[in-house]
């Protein structure tokens, strides 16, 4: 119903509140009119929707507007860090444009997210202090090497219609941070503590600081670790699909407990660590590729859990070595999940092509359930 | 001619001898006809009956009577250790059949074996003691788990005709051990040794240990390392196939060469650690997924020794972590002869679909040569 | 051009001169003339031809008479590492006649080059000291190893027309020198440092020692650290290809760069170290694998930085376990390369079956352009 409002023959109270919450609901969803219009107007100007698109796609939304809220959360956390951001969403949508990437992909802000994401984590590690110039360099080429990363993995999980979703991201943001090292001259880093490091109090948990990371977790997808504007990115998710929202949440506080089941860090529950695994886990799962149901939802729920622990152990194995294990955990948790052939959970994929918000898939769904298995055997 | 002897005509000469002979040939192979007969039992019964294949295949072997001779040994063994293989078993069997595999896999009893050992390895490995009941808790998450795992792995895999075989399980223990570490104040584990550790005496080895440990190696599958247990095991393996049980010794002593041959610890050569993965090598190759012949009788022990030599590589890679290497080596080396295109050893590879006992094999091959590369080639 | 004046008709200015620089040309490119000629000769020396190809093809060249230059270059640095080379050569090609790998792969010499990298690998490692005899044997056992992996890993690459390339040796020396160790009793080697490690002392670089640094870098291909040898090995690029020759020198200089960005060891800089990853991504991409134009010679310059950069990542991150990064790298970097779906660079991409030197690839280029995407995409 949160997009059927729009197409719908209906009369018109006129007002001014009818019109903000007609422009409200135009802002919702994947925004696919706005797509229209914007296909007229100058190139800049749709470089920056694709870019924007780019920027919510991190946290699987496809809608401008919530990429512009988000980027306002960001400024608001650390406008170094942001610019960084930024520079790594331009270079790699621009090295893609320039390979001649499909222009589809890159029009949905496909080539952006894992520039962004990379060049994000490298502001956020970097122990050389902010407006430190020279990390403009591996920023750029981060995240040039991202769209390539992610041309190539294409073709690979294609095969079984698999997304390339943040493999790219993982992959370059490990490469950075073993290439430089804690100690490195010209690009340091903090090292990563791993979540199973023995603590030095035994000190009780604060309810309410646990409670908060599970808010924190869904920030922590943006290398966020601040309140209110990972309320924000959950507004902006809100906007994208609310269904979407509520599985963030669902997923964080289940990455949450699985965090507190093998007793991690008190400060990794605090800062929403332990939480973003799950959240990305949940989302994916719960309504993006599969039509949601109350048997997706409770699939969800378990994919959550799976993720959160995949993380706890893949942190505390690169944690040795000072590397962060980012989002693996989720990404190949989500990977496996797309990958079932159990009949009572593969009946509810969603093909890859016809992927858009968890309230359309739902609506759409009995139109493309027959085709499921044809266009995902090929 | 182990197969031939219940359906080809013969005149009876009554006695007791005779049916006594008559009864254990019914519980050798695969028990195809057991299979028929069960099919009219209660529900609860089958599934009993798939869980004791569950615990055969195990070590490849697909016949009740050994699982319930298996889970004899085991049970001489630990109780507490094989109530929590039970769980696992049950669970990830469960677990398939809600989420919905096909009922030719549950009923073969392919979603059981996973789970079992990995619940078998959280009780060795845990440091809390016996009866620690919090375990259960993760052995059924983990039981579960690994029915994802070969839900998920089971497509990609599938391109190649490749079997899943315990790439599930070693996931999930690892995953597991890694999550939780030796420190864990919940789920505390016993750290794993490299077997190239430095010994503290150069003492000589004892002969007599050393082939004991070659005999311990078939029961390290199932990670029992106790002498009768063992030797059950291996009897519960030549009522499946004397092949088998032949290709087991053989791969164990094989893999104890390995071991001699780069000096690894005494204690892995005496507890069988060396040879189990060795075994599993030398079974897979020998007789079951490829037809016997003096070619493959060779190649089977070249894998023995690949699968020994990569286990040691692997144990003192993870080792380091802390973590075992279980059984990656034998898997991964497995797979890798079963992806083998040379033509003098490809010729005996057996489509997967038509893998039964290594008897069988022998006795069908002609019947399915021709079609060979047709269906490994779709 | 390069190639060309072979065929094509021309007048005879008879003469020593033009006699000498017809037996040059004969020996340049991928020498096809000679193969057919050597075709009727005695199987002994047919096999000696391969085996030449195999020492070529370690640094992308298909040319005999390159070979044996590079044998020769080999035999001036250290003649036991050389005689543990081409013990591995022979090895791994008889094992591939043996087990009856395609003849056309064998005659490429397709099935020695990994073996032969193993074996000189495992003698440049070894701190057991030259002619340490029980040494022949492992090499004999890796470079079998090498040719099951090379049969094993061809299916799965097959399915994205990808090369085996050094899969199989990187596999195999990670896994000897995990298994063995640096304390080991039987087989010792010296431990690896990663390039990242801390300097002692912070000394300016040697301007000229870098520079000769990118001449090593292509000799580190075969392990070898001493300017001549390289310099002949170079030669025997330039014969094969000279446009091959450049790209060489040219991806040695860009992971020198690499190396001089993130501050790695001044001995991993003068040593080649940090140059020969970089040298195989750069010659891979130009020319060999995509037709050159100046696009795909830009796109090399990419790879070899990304090689190089991915090589001080990987040497950091197994450089903490004590073992080399080899050529993971590059053969990674490689492979991601050749994956590449971006229609600007894809365009150029060489079926593999169709694969000879570049400056072929280059005539032949128009005749097949039309039949890229179909074989690869079945």
């Amino acid at each position: 119903m949160w997009a059927s409002d729009k197409n719908g023959p209906q009369h018109e109270p006129s007002g001014r509140r009818r019109r903000i919450l007609r422009g409200l609901l135009y802002c919702t969803g994947d925004m696919a009119e706005f797509q229209k219009f914007m296909e007229k107007k100058p190139y800049l100007l749709q470089l920056v929707v694709w870019c924007l698109r780019g920027v919510a796609r991190v946290i699987l939304a496809n809608n401008p507007a919530s990429g512009a809220l988000i980027l306002g959360a960001l400024l608001m956390t650390s406008p170094w860090v942001t610019l960084l951001g930024v520079l790594g969403l331009l270079t790699s949508t621009l090295t893609a444009i320039i390979i001649g990437q499909e222009s589809k992909e890159v029009v949905g802000g496909l080539h952006g997210f894992n520039g962004m994401l990379v060049a994000l984590l490298m502001g956020t590690f970097s122990s050389a202090g902010d407006w430190y110039w020279w990390l403009l360099l591996p920023a750029c080429l981060a995240g040039a090497t991202c769209t390539f990363l992610f041309s190539g993995l294409g073709p690979v999980l294609d095969r079984w219609d698999l997304p390339v979703s943040v493999f790219p991201f993982n992959t370059a943001i490990l490469l950075y941070l073993c290439c430089t090292g804690p100690t490195n001259p010209y690009f340091p880093h903090h090292p990563s503590t791993p979540p199973g490091a023995l603590q030095h109090s035994n000190a009780t948990l604060n309810t309410l600081q646990v409670l908060q990371g599970v808010v924190l977790g869904v920030g922590q997808i943006y290398a966020c670790g601040e309140l209110w504007p990972s309320v924000l990115i959950l507004a902006a998710v809100f906007l994208f699909s609310p269904l979407l929202c509520a599985h963030a949440l669902l997923g964080s506080a289940a990455g949450t407990l699985a965090g507190l089941s093998v007793a991690v860090r008190s400060s990794c529950l605090y800062s929403g660590l332990s939480g973003f695994n799950g959240a990305l886990g949940c989302m994916a799962v719960g309504g993006l590729f599969f039509t949601i149901s109350w048997r997706t939802h409770l699939f969800s729920i378990a994919c959550a859990f799976l993720s959160a622990y995949a993380d706890i152990a893949l942190s505390n194995l690169l944690g040795m070595m000072g590397v962060p294990a980012c989002s693996w955990a989720a990404t190949l948790t989500t990977t496996l999940m797309l990958l079932l052939t159990a009949q009572n959970l593969s009946a509810y994929r969603i093909p890859l092509g016809r992927v858009t918000t968890p309230e359309n898939n739902l609506r759409t769904h009995s139109h493309w359930t027959g085709a499921t298995t044809e266009s995902t055997d090929v």
